[in-house]
């Protein structure tokens, strides 16, 4: 099966703690490097995990509130530091462009590989970014500030056949590649074996839905629905509503609810105010609307 | 004596390393708390060393590299969230500023404290702060953009009178600042006692030189000259002396013999680059040319 998995870089809401850097999380499918959010310490918390930075293609940035992006200007001076030649795409607020601009600018920094800029129309469903293995498209948040979410889809996998039934069937090289994709044999004689008796069970195209941050809004849930891993902000304990809604965030029992009703598998909750010293009780009442939930934990790998 | 104590929050020039953060340093002089350069993760290091950070007034900016200031938004936020209503004076190349304001622009941030912002004018021995304890002034430094480093000097100290001998000449109370201030005693028989005889020994008034970023330029002597401590980089081994003449930065050899030059007490290299994990060497060569030298390591505090 190939590579899906997560690893949590920040887990802090704007203001980091001694134990928590604010957001930024690394997506690996199929062995491309997505960065979801970049903030301050990012290039720190990459080197701390030890991953290749330089592997990173795509930045995916949802908003310019600084515990989001303020780590970008150094990552991208340290790629170019260490060498790097090949092309960065960035998706993320057209405003971000002037804001690396002016500062690239002021330093005479001239980088030796190309900034790609995508900027963000804050239109749900919209493709930013597809290959011949993931997509990956956007959800418009509900914060203070324009904001964008992001969901990565990996594209349907080819069933495999086994060799015993090429074998058996004698099934020509040139009818692999449709029967892997779904088409039935004719035999010679006029038979058909239909598509179900040849593949092996495809894998279900798997999911990823980052939601931060936002407000509790259900106009999400056709964007995120059913998916594998939804990440979803879950700034508060639900005591605190009415700051949440003030602040545009959510609190963990939200979070749960969104989970719930958006049919997720799995329900990950982050973005945690500098307030809470122990995460339990934010994880406790997530699970009150949502069972399978877990929480964002610096330096941890989720399979999706 | 009153504290003159410098916490080195970070070490590295541009790129870090997995051990060593960008510059930054903290300066305490009589509980004044100055901030010089603030790299990236500046407030991570704070928080690191237990420096309550509410306590920085002024900020001082060297030069507009990224690894000399990209943590100051993230410190300036989180001054802001965590309640900081006292202004905060930012002394800065002017363009800075603009770098601040387009990104509190676009993240919608309105601090709840003043930033007072005073600019470079890259005018050696500018009085740039002073108060009645410290003054700091301006040393112009040659880098491949505008840079200017930083003179912390103390104020002289007052004469201490012991009160053995107010009570043994009953000196008036109005001439007890006058003597502490050097001048004599005349008696009321026309007699007079020297100042010497009535005070104890001032403490000559210590100073503090940074001087990075910066290649190895003679001009500076002058406004460095018998300084306490003298912080100079030392980006290279003298190995790589044409590296560091092309990138206007300093070997450790070099940082030596400046510091012999200006005739200072003590020198800190530091700004070290990502290829030497070892310092040793680079102390090791500096010592070659200025036997009383330091390195700057993080979370070590220098009485001075």
């Amino acid at each position: 099966m190939q590579k899906f998995e997560l690893t949590i870089l920040g887990s802090s809401s704007a203001t980091p703690t001694s134990k928590r850097n604010p957001t930024a999380q690394l997506l690996n499918i199929a062995e491309r490097f997505f960065l979801i959010d970049c903030a301050e310490a990012t290039q720190i918390q990459l080197r701390k995990f030890k991953i290749k930075f330089q592997r990173i293609n795509h930045i995916f940035i949802s908003h310019l509130h600084g515990d989001h992006y303020l780590g970008l200007l150094g990552l991208l001076s340290s790629m170019h530091l260490l060498g790097r030649t090949i092309d960065l795409h960035i998706y993320c607020p057209k405003e971000l462009q002037e804001i690396i601009e002016v500062q690239f600018k002021y330093s005479e920094t001239r980088l030796n590989y190309k900034l790609v800029y995508h900027h963000h129309n804050y239109i749900n469903d919209e493709v930013l970014f597809e290959d011949d293995k993931v997509i990956v498209s956007a959800i418009v948040l509900n914060h203070r500030i324009p904001c964008c979410g992001f969901k990565f889809t990996e594209k349907p996998i080819l069933a495999g056949i086994l060799k015993e039934v090429i074998d058996f069937y004698k099934i020509p090289v040139e009818q692999i590649l449709p029967i892997k994709k779904g088409a039935d044999l004719i035999l010679n004689d006029g038979n058909i074996i239909p598509n179900a008796k040849l593949t092996v069970q495809k894998q279900a195209p798997r999911s990823y839905a980052y939601c931060s941050d936002t407000c509790y809004d259900e106009r999400i849930i056709p964007y995120i629905k059913q998916v594998n891993l939804l990440y979803h902000e879950a700034t508060f304990l639900h005591e605190k509503e009415k700051r949440a809604k003030e602040t545009f965030h959510t609190t963990a029992l939200q979070a749960g609810m969104m989970a719930k009703k958006a049919e997720v598998k799995q329900l990950m909750i982050g973005h945690y105010s500098a307030r809470y010293k122990d995460l339990q009780p934010l994880l406790d009442e997530a699970k009150t609307t949502f069972e399978n939930t877990i929480l964002a934990i610096e330096g941890e790998i989720t399979n999706i």
